[in-house]
């Protein structure tokens, strides 16, 4: 949506030139805001006013403009603007962009776009999402192994202007295997006579390009790396991935497994980017699935009808019972799967988190029972608050171990444990406390069996 | 607790001094392995063993021992090993380490550390938790602003060694104002005769020591930095926060915000070095609060006894049409919370947003009352049918926005929009789902009305 009342006068800068307050202008603002409130411009002043910015913030904008616009000005007049944004772009950032773009809208643009610089779009585009290979980029800087410091140091400078990092440069014999990685610290402390081969590390870390991103993340952290050479099966180099990328890739697999854990199958482009649809979309599957799930709470219900209809008073700590076990059981799940997550427990650690779990249960189950059997015995007496607290210790004791062991066994079986956890945990919280709830009160109290 | 079948093993493999295969193991195994099963060693041994790793993983093992055998290891003969280790360390890592121990242990082995390092020890160890200063280090490499090139890459290979990073220099004056930035790819690329002062880039994108950590993971996404500067209120420069060291912040702050949404108080040492009573005191206080805030359900629940008594099949739809409510809310929530945390919306955004999810919790709420509405039917007939649909379709609209606007008003008010995000918004849902309910009930099926 465009703000009617900065258009006008963003219109009259732009008539007059006026170049340094719109480069302060393009500077100061978030990038949304300028995308905001320049939307309404056409095609030719929106890149007037882009090409005042510098190359990363008018990809920054640019991402921010809603899809109909971005093929506006990728498409038609904006075409050649377009590529020759595209060309002086960094390898993975221009890639990304053109991932937002239209299949047909791309294969207009990528003609006019310089030979070289066009297959390496098209191959870095060829990489399934998810994968390494859609997160790399090809401008690396690399060296045979046979120079010295003195020659290596001379062609870094050569590649420099081009090269996403120069810190840690990739040794390559002819056929582009991946031999070793020396960083500029070494070269820097090297003799000037040293040959590279005797100075390169050999067998660097390295991940292949259609291994899961989620590894790169997880190898750059553990040796603590500035850049990760990717090879293809061959061990030829291909790419390499770079620190801020992988914090990226940690961002949104976090992103991720807030949203699975929250129930949302994971949106593709962020919040901010996604429309109704997609975030319908990504949000019923889940509920609806959760609705049939929670049958099995009231198939319970219906099962002990006749007890409720009985003792009326039981309906009063309903919520707080199977609230207090999916509050319970979150808890445990959340903990488990995070610790998973980050690699602080291990899978086959679960017999140890398992006994401290067991522990941790019966403290926080005999707390919770207090505090509840005293608010049962207010309400209800002796009897109901013998119920109340007897049920809520089962409840949260087992609700506590189905927490910590759904992760173990989700991800012993493949499946990411963070899919609908809390939800799934509550529903299943639900039910078993029902039934405890029920079974607890039939036996206290002299009722009717289930019918 | 330590492996008795491997323990007799590694004894023999010290005793026999086979350093080949001792090294392996330590290599190989994960750390967190080597200290379960090197935990019945005596500490010389331990300390024997340890030495034969690199330092940083001899730190990685100390940092998984029980927090009993730490304290051996650092005090009595254990000392003197302990202080050598120290000195080794890079300064941050060291601060992190001794941060574990006891304040009595470390005043007893900081007087064997040399004066320089101890004094940088105290320095960054009184730098309050999640602030910039207790995540940075001491060890940059700094220049003077009026050398040459050719000078400032011969200071640089002096300082290379002892710095944890040497591709950004910071350039400061002799009272150590920091007046700019260089990097090792400038210096590379630069005429061997050019001074830095001109060569750097001034006004460096700096953090202040007291600032909280956070800060630092922003600036450094932002700018996609390898390090960032770190000074103290004069401008001088006093430490650097490296691209490494933000990685873990970032780690460490989404699991807080994590346990934070599951009501879980944030784990000072993390899952795996957390005993049962940290364990248990973390949880159970939310769990406690969660109690009381669901008596307004109970509340509710306890209003409609009557109707609810009376007309007994409405029981069997208690679960499903308040648990819907609650995945909604935390649905949105979760969302609401992420983007804002990653800085993907703003907090000015909220009515845009909310213009959105007004859309979007329609259509969700629709869909879900043609789900319920036919479960309701077939269950209870027409009236059932219709109570239950049209209540499940105000319930998810309803939670949906509480589920949005709350993380707005929460960050508005300066709480962190993340604690117990999920289990109030299920409370919240609880509540309001049973009074929309057993309203809608009421009105449509004649029941008698509240008592």
């Amino acid at each position: 949506m465009s703000n009617p009342l900065l258009l006008p006068e963003l219109r009259s800068l732009l008539a007059d030139k006026n170049e340094t307050e719109l480069r302060e202008m393009l500077s100061e603002l978030h990038p949304a805001s300028v995308a905001d409130f320049s939307e309404g411009l056409s095609v030719e002043e929106t890149w007037e006013l882009l090409s005042l910015a510098p190359i990363e913030r008018q990809e920054e904008i640019f991402t921010f403009y809603p899809h109909s616009k971005q093929e506006q000005l990728a498409s038609g007049v904006g075409r050649e603007r377009m590529s020759s944004l595209l060309e002086r772009m960094s390898h993975d950032d221009r890639v990304d962009l053109l991932k937002q773009l239209d299949d047909e809208v791309v294969d207009n643009l990528l003609p006019l776009v310089a030979k070289a610089e066009r297959e390496d779009i098209r191959r870095l585009m060829s990489y399934a999402e998810h994968t390494v290979g859609s997160v790399m980029t090809t401008d690396y800087a690399a060296l045979p192994p046979d120079v010295s410091v003195d020659d290596a140091v001379a062609r870094l400078r050569r590649q420099a202007p081009a090269a996403e990092t120069i810190y840690f440069v990739y040794v390559v014999d002819k056929e582009h295997h991946l031999l070793g990685v020396v960083s500029l610290r070494d070269l820097i402390l090297a003799k000037s006579g040293a040959i590279i081969r005797d100075l390169m590390q050999s067998d660097p870390v390295s991940v292949q390009a259609d291994q899961d991103r989620e590894d790169v993340a997880r190898e750059v952290a553990k040796y603590d790396l500035l850049a990760i050479p990717v090879v293809d099966s061959q061990n030829r180099m291909v790419g390499i991935v770079t620190h801020d990328d992988v914090a990226d890739v940690v961002k949104e697999e976090a992103t991720e497994d807030f949203h699975l854990t929250a129930a949302i199958a994971p949106l593709t482009k962020g919040y901010g980017h996604s429309g109704i649809w997609p975030l319908y979309h990504r949000r019923i599957g889940w509920l609806v699935i959760l609705v049939f799930v929670n049958l099995v709470s009231s198939g319970v219900i219906a099962a002990y009808e006749d007890v409720l209809a009985a003792a009326i008073t039981l309906a009063f700590f309903l919520p707080l019972l199977i609230d207090s076990g999916g509050n319970t059981g979150s808890q445990a799940a959340t903990l488990i799967i995070r610790a998973l997550a980050t690699g602080e427990i291990q899978l086959t650690q679960w017999w140890k988190v398992l006994v401290k779990e067991l522990a941790v249960g019966i403290s926080l189950g005999l707390t919770m029972a207090l505090a509840s059997a005293a608010l049962g015995y207010f309400r209800g007496g002796v009897e109901i608050g013998l119920i109340v607290g007897l049920s809520m210790l089962c409840i949260v004791f087992t609700t506590n171990l189905v927490g910590v062991l759904l992760p173990f066994i989700l991800t012993r079986l493949k499946v990411d444990p963070a899919v609908a956890s809390s939800p799934l945990i509550t529903t299943v919280a639900d039910a078993s406390g029902l039934l405890i709830y029920f079974t607890i009160a039939t036996w206290v109290i002299d009722l009717p069996t289930t019918s």
